[in-house]
């Protein structure tokens, strides 16, 4: 992968011995390795694979580059051996996919070793998109699209949330798509103030409007997006609401451009609806990255440290949640440009396309 | 849950002031709340679910014996406010659940706080089975089963790996479960060497045999089952392997009961398949506990140190993978019974039932 050059030099500059890469998704973002519970160090000289022996084969496959070693007892017990050998004794770790019993047992195997904890190393690559990276994820945003789009043509009272998510996944696998990316969320009338229900038996009433967030993987990637439909006329409280969502939505994404400051993006939709007496009611952040994982880098809150750049890809998501009464969230996905953004989701979102 | 009584009286025996669960499972055992990314801590008298703004509402519906905290900033920052309101000095942590950064982050806040590694305290009461968890496995068997029986129709020359894995899925669906409780694995003709390969477009050719390894969610809890069928007549080689595993498979189920250790389950296959010369072709573990999870305790392979017990439910899954020729793998489901086994899985697996 071309972030490996790269990772090798600052490994030197950096005065460390090896990188141990324990995360799965960055295993395979490095690899492009699909397999389980495998680890990857990379050093400055060889790099090795560590998995165990139901992948030995798709590893010497996959990864040639990379010394492949299967593991005996444990993984971390081979990958101690590797160290002792390699005489490492500085380490980067991924302290936020390194259990802390994992931290033990190679203290434990290797005393004196110093074991550096990092963060984001190599979600720093993950967070802007190759070309190559962006063509998967339209591609999954296109399968998910079109599903929602057959699905849609059966939405109507009487059928069940699950029945809706079960086609729903159905028709994803038909489009090309290897899965749903996440447990669809479908949900109808009150249940909607639950931002993350799960579809369940409950069949949909008269003047109940669904909510339904789903994704599709196509070759790794995902997408990611929110509609809401509305099978009978809409409510005036309902049409207000979510008009004030929909303007939220467009404000954010009308500010995303390079250098601009992630929570810049978050404010302006927060803000927007806070000024209509909903702030409250929108508790989650506005968006994240999407890609190989349907949640990663960059974070949109309002607590956000990230500056967007070029090659960025995420949701854009904002929501109003009231108990009893229901919930709104309409969800696209943009993607950062040299001069500011294209929303790559192209499904209508407008209150008379929400009409069935 | 009935553990959690337990576990308080254990924490007042070992003088230790809480118990922190970040497993999500673990966390969905004790408490049967659903939702993701959220932690509990068992204290000798309170306990607190600490979630966020996504889940607030239905973890005061799901869990409401608990105090419900929503996180403002991290979880763990609120954890320990938490924690210092309660003067918390010595804390259980589940060691191969919490993060090397997450420990960083508590030992930050509590300098004094003495964080103890534990391994298996709630995993050793969801081994042992109680009566409605094998229930419920028994239905997530029934639906694999069932789902099974509608696909294994449609396995013919020129249909995909992943045309039938899909239509598996929809199948297990309508049956009534959640969705598959893995990703199907679906491989036909000599990719079945590699024991965890993913189902591909590649179609089913002539004279090849389909291992299909699958399984369904119901209500939280999994099924895991494997079976080879043949849509020719089987070759010699083939049907001269079968045999070995299939037996292999039966001497392991025979010694299953209460007192006998793991390791000698795995050893009655593992021998038998030695001495017939395919030693080194069966490369990983007799099988593994089901349960909330696909593959949690007990481990049941040669260096297991567990002792079975009644209750516990477990994957029986001897193979014999040669790279280049294919590969064949038996996988059922037992439960140990006060004085010996029940094979919970019931799909015909005979020489002569495995040909379509």
């Amino acid at each position: 992968m071309h972030c490996l050059g790269e990772l090798k030099k600052k490994l030197k500059a950096d005065g460390v011995d090896g990188f141990l890469v324990t995360s799965e998704i960055n295993v395979r973002y490095v690899t492009n390795f699909t397999g389980n519970e495998s680890i990857l160090l990379i050093t400055p000289g060889h790099d090795y694979l560590f998995t165990d022996f139901r992948y030995a084969e798709q590893a010497q496959l996959d990864v040639p580059w990379a010394k492949i070693a299967v593991k005996k007892v444990s993984l971390i017990k081979t990958i101690c051996g590797r160290l002792k050998r390699l005489n490492v004794k500085k380490l980067y770790v991924e302290s936020s996919h390194l259990t802390f019993s994992q931290y033990l047992e190679i203290k434990e195997c290797m005393e004196r070793i110093k074991l550096v904890p990092t963060k984001g190393i190599i979600e720093y690559y993950r967070e802007r998109k190759t070309q190559e990276e962006i063509e998967k994820i339209e591609k999954a945003i296109v399968v998910a699209e079109k599903a929602y789009l057959e699905i849609r043509k059966k939405i109507r009272v009487g059928v069940s949330e699950k029945y809706l998510s079960d086609i729903l996944e159905f028709e994803i696998r038909k489009q090309g798509g290897l899965r749903s990316s996440f447990e669809t969320i479908c949900v109808a009338g009150s249940r909607a103030s639950q931002p993350h229900a799960r579809a369940t038996d409950r069949k949909i009433q008269e003047k109940e409007a669904v909510l339904i967030d789903w994704g599709a993987t196509f070759q790794s990637y995902n997408s990611d997006l929110t509609r809401v439909v509305f099978k009978d006329r809409i409510s005036r409280k309902f049409e207000k609401i979510y008009q004030i969502v929909l303007d939220a939505q467009r404000f954010a994404i009308e500010c995303v451009k390079p250098g601009i400051k992630a929570k810049d993006v978050d404010y302006a939709a927060r803000s927007y609806i806070e000024s209509k007496g909903y702030g409250e009611c929108f508790g989650h952040g506005l968006g994240h990255g999407v890609g190989q994982e349907v949640h990663e880098y960059p974070v949109i809150n309002k607590r956000s440290k990230e500056v967007l750049a070029a090659g960025m890809v995420f949701t854009v998501e904002p929501g109003i949640y009231i108990p009893g009464w229901g919930g709104i969230r309409i969800e696209d996905i943009v993607l950062v440009t040299k001069d500011g953004c294209n929303v790559l989701s192209r499904l209508p979102k407008s209150l008379k396309d929400i009409q069935i």
